[in-house]
């Protein structure tokens, strides 16, 4: 780790922007790394070298051209952006001090030129960091995913007593810290993976009771067989196929946590296959409730001081999944989408 | 009505049996009347003579062969069952008194022999007849369908203030019942229905404050037509195209209260469009929750209490689509699958 002292600020900025709107699965040629030069503070802005940033699937949605004011797609030639951590070496904005570590949104680059606003979901604010409370874990176990799988499980699923619990994506970030606070929780927890190597994981790592490789075990015998009496609440990363499996086998009263729906970011809404037995839900008095992260901003503090007291005495664990240098996101970006990373995929710089 | 201390025990039972499994849309020779001998009561049995009997959309599901165990599907040979009332004639059932009115679900015959059974959602019940609760209202506005409408907005729905009110298959017993009781309660009220005559019934009879024919205007047009700064609240009877066009215009926060999907009952699953849309369930963080009437059977008096008191005061309409007879009962259940019937659709006898 560099001392913040020593750093000066850079002639320019590199960055990773949109070169072109994906054809489905993003390749290497969508994005493109350009150099801005850097020309200083204006009032009120500090300037950060970023030490970490995260790549997450949602970010497939904005790839596409589109009008949602709640995921912002990006134009060509824009710099991708998401959550980040860093430090400060230049400031002109009151309470951020140089050397501190700041959490904010503006990763896929070397340095950010940070504005200090009215705090809100993605305005930049300084972190305290420790031995426990990693820099990095403020990306995932700390931050966003963390708030995800917390927030998903408790309070949009409300989890309850003897509930059982099926996630999806298991090995991923927000997947595998699902499938943990359950299991902390004391339920059975069952769950679906897109690879022998990810199942043993989830169970040998994470502690799930079962886990089937819907590749290859298909998602209605892999149910069956992991949860032979049904499930009470199915936390859903992936959507589509995964999620009309999962209403199959959903007790009465019943919930789903509609979390992400990766199965369909790659893929024209016109060509996906869609929900057809939502009927289930009438049937069984179901309850599916989407949310993000940020409609839940208000609760960090819990979710923070509970995961923090997990993370220190050793009950929980947070695999990474590292790729060095800013020229290797779009790549960890793909291979996410590919399903190919095992826990929270981070880029260092 | 004639005086059922003059009716006598009848020497055989017509009824309606299922003839064959439709295929889609049901036809009038799946169908077939069939006579029983009727060979007098076992002890705790008794025997009316049906008055009114309705015919709902969801029996539809139950034509199909399944295994549903909450829809159970008709055998070839099935008598058709639902709900019905009618007058006691012969009983050897404690609490059950010659002349009584009785609410059951052996509809589709013109007598049925009940056993009197631990009260459940569908066993015979005593009814409370007056000039306001007429008997067929206990099929309707005091009965199921007031329930699915009153549990659907309120309990389901969690209807809240400033709630825009968006009410699909308006003009039928649910719907329409649906449209009034949000208007009772002081929302903004759109409605969507299948034929310009209908939408003007919905706006001119119930009070809803717009109405579009969605087979001419389209879903789309009509509801940005109808609800140009979204809705908070969907109530679904029709599912499926519906379905994902509210989707796109709920408000964040909005809930979808699941009730029914006529849309899809007369098409197998494999050939449905499917919702492929729920991402904004998450964007959004929406709600949708399914029900059936009989989750929400201990609030019953409740509904009844309020219904009653707007049906005394003529706060609230309740239009009746009535035929005569049991033949004419296939009819009027194809009749409402095709859209054709505005109102409760009742089969009198």
């Amino acid at each position: 780790m560099t001392d913040p002292a020593t750093v000066t600020a850079p002639a320019a900025i590199r960055a990773c922007t949109l070169a072109r709107h994906p054809n489905g699965l993003p390749v290497a040629g969508d994005f493109a790394i350009v150099e801005t030069p850097y020309n200083g503070l204006a009032p009120n802005q500090l300037l950060v070298k970023n030490e970490w940033f995260s790549v997450e699937a949602v970010l497939r949605r904005r790839l596409d051209p589109g009008d949602s004011p709640y995921l912002a797609p990006f134009s060509i030639g824009d710099t991708l952006d998401g959550w980040a951590v860093g430090r400060v070496v230049e400031s002109r904005a009151a309470g951020f001090d140089v050397g501190s570590y700041v959490f904010h949104y503006h990763g896929w680059r070397d340095y950010g030129v940070l504005t200090a606003v009215e705090p809100s979901w993605t305005s930049p604010r300084v972190i305290p960091v420790d031995h426990v409370q990693k820099p990095e874990y403020f990306l995932g176990a700390l931050g966003p995913s963390g708030l995800t799988s917390w927030a998903g499980l408790l309070l949009v699923g409300q989890l309850a007593e003897n509930d059982v619990v099926y996630v999806s994506a298991a090995a991923g970030a927000i997947g595998g810290l699902a499938v943990q606070i359950a299991k902390l929780k004391g339920h059975r927890v069952v769950a679906s993976v897109g690879s022998d190597e990810k199942a043993a994981f989830v169970v040998d790592v994470l502690g799930a009771d079962a886990a089937f490789n819907y590749r290859t075990e298909g998602l209605t015998a892999g149910l069956a067989r992991v949860a032979p009496d049904g499930i009470d609440l199915y936390f859903d990363n992936v959507g589509g196929e995964h999620l009309a499996a999962a209403l199959e086998v959903l007790r009465p009263g019943g919930r789903v946590a509609l979390c992400g729906a990766v199965s369909t970011y790659n893929t024209a809404e016109a060509d996906q296959p869609g929900v057809k037995n939502l009927f289930k839900a009438i049937e069984q008095g179901l309850t599916l409730r989407g949310f993000l992260a940020r409609m839940y901003h208000d609760r960090l503090p819990d979710m923070r001081a509970d995961i923090s007291a997990w993370l220190a005495d050793g009950r929980l664990v947070y695999p990474e999944n590292v790729v060095e240098g800013l020229d290797e996101a779009p790549g960890a970006f793909i291979g996410m989408l590919e399903g190919r990373n095992i826990g929270k995929t981070l880029v260092h710089l």
